[in-house]
């Protein structure tokens, strides 16, 4: 029932979690991130339907989920066999939507986190001479599968 | 006052935006992120003022700063001199401020909001056995100072 | 008989191929590059039988087989369990020839040909205070095994 | 008027070239390559004027133009100013043409050849399904700028 | 009985071991590395029992053990269950021990000394205002286990 | 009189050293390591005198340079002029001599360390099959110029 920080050993020293024990399983996880920016930024997007910015974002995004044990310090390298993200233009500001997944001992919820943040980041870049106010906001884990700790799946929020 | 998007040219190519012309100058950006959290996970950081977790997420903020050129497709690489990133605990989250300057032609605004980003994420990673739904929230720029389009301060929203 | 361009799904957008339905079997492929360069640069080459510029090649190939997914956007990361590169010296310049092995869920080639264009831009960058003329011709697949797709070797060339 | 191969010092023993002596000045390179696939595969690239694969393979010689000195070994690390990479399509294939600037000490004749290479090597990527005989030819430089060496400008070939 | 060195193949010639043959098992390894530092130095560190800079260091070696494959020329991608790196004052300096795990077709006794050395780097670079003569000393294998070459344990020096 | 810890501000807060008030001046360090090993090892070192693994130690020291910035988290990313290695063979090993220089605000000490310490890595990579007693000892700073701290030089130890 005691929960502890990820990464932490029980003598509370930082180690990235040893996965040894754990069986290679199929897992995958997929995350959110919204960019929300005003309507004539969002009118400066090209109208063309694929829109070139976002075949851009979503490719930063893929490459990103590839670099995320090199960005954040105590995730273990995984074999990714899928990665895709997934760009929507919204009244208010564009969604991304990231998805990852392997056969590992350990899940790919940072992999689809950091490709939706790279991916908003990257939007960012290409606006930011329109609006410097524009905001990457709601960056979260939309739903997790595979691995001991179980399923997760985000509720609706109100 | 016809403003474009950053990095397309004047056919409306995709390509890093050509500084040679500009004048290399000190640059400098901040940069917040806000990692909301319940207050149990907030509860369980470590008790040590200085937040074992938070000095992770310090570090990896600045080293991804350096790696910013290799994350976002059309940043120029740029010669550091100074990041910084700091953690405050808030009542509902821990509230990331990141800061980067540099001497060189062009701007360190996507180095800033890179650093935020990945300490934010580095967090989520270390806290989410705890609670899968913490979310990173507001991930904008705070001001930038330096360069020909002149000094910023983000508004105090209300 | 359709067949698409690798890395599209089918509404058209791009995503990194998902093999998670793919088995891990053992995938090899050799690819090929040829820098040709005029008989003076071919003679300033060390007359050691071994040739160091093109002992650094044959490592810069290397290195970069295991770098393809951070160059190749929709690449897979693959384990390697084996690359090597050879270099051979021809009247008209210089033959390379990268092998790479994997056991994965899909195949070797991109790492193979990653191998040998590194490698030969790595000789064009030693001999180029000599020669700018140098060209680097014909990289291309020579083989490959393993996977659904069956066993590939390239024809002789007329 | 005795050329040595470059990265050799006069014992010779590799290194990187000593350019603590060169001044800064505004340089310059062009690099092209060209895809060579049959007429069935070029008419498989999307209809659309903008063609995404080639989107694709620009952004990633693009990125690929900033980790030159982490792929050549004796390649300096160079501020870019300015990257940029166009793929033309042709009767017999596609071709590429990339450009680099720098303020530096050293010229960007590896850059624009390397994201020319890369750039090609995704193409071949994302068409290899279509047909494995893709050949990627003529990687060269087309011209350069700044630099002590003076200009170079490719004769064309007869 | 007779041994070459390692990644030579039987014509003389560097490449990457082909480990294709082998079979994945577990496999793990422990190096250590000792900075060497005057009683003064050692007395800057924080008084803090965890000491900041070598929570650093630790990060730091974590990372590194993570870029083995990337600054090794010939060692493998290996997919890492587990790395720890543990600190300890000693009344003449620092004492590293690093800890590598891996279920793979190849032992990570790279990855274990990498990340001891990388740590050790890293002390150094938080210690150097104070002392340039800080020395790293005496990075070697305290033992391996896993592989067919079977398992090995440092003999304690005298 | 008060000498702190590097990258910790006034503080304590450990961030990457502000050299934004500092001048761009060529600075240049060189840095030594020694990998002891036994007669036997050394003997089967290629008898070429240009020594091939010692040839690939080099070039994994010159390409580790640099990504000092990338290893060590505290570090600037600097615009390396020139980076060597050297390896002589002596009686009970193999000692490196690494050199960097660079027009920077900061000094490149580390680099040269880096490029010491990889190599000798490199060198322990190829020759553990024959001996896993081998040791690195001694890496340390050898000189260093440019930069307001002034210049240094290692006493002769005795």
């Amino acid at each position: 029932m005691k929960k502890r920080l990820s990464h932490y050993d029980s003598s509370g020293r930082v180690s990235m979690v040893n996965v040894s024990g754990k069986n290679v399983t199929e897992r995958s996880a997929a995350a959110r991130a919204f960019v929300r920016m005003s309507p004539h930024v969002l009118a400066a997007l090209p109208s063309n339907p694929k829109g070139d910015p976002l075949e851009i974002a979503r490719i930063a995004g893929i490459m990103a989920a590839k670099k995320t044990s090199d960005l954040i310090p105590l995730c273990h390298p995984l074999p990714l066999s899928h990665v895709s993200v997934e760009c929507h233009l919204r009244p208010d500001g564009i969604e991304i939507v990231a998805n990852a997944s392997t056969a590992a001992r350990t899940g790919v919820e940072m992999e689809a986190l950091t490709a939706a943040s790279i991916a908003a980041l990257t939007i960012y870049d290409m606006t930011k001479a329109l609006d410097k106010a524009i905001e990457i906001r709601e960056i979260h884990l939309l739903r997790k599968s595979g691995g001991k700790s179980g399923d997760y799946k985000r509720k609706a929020q109100t």
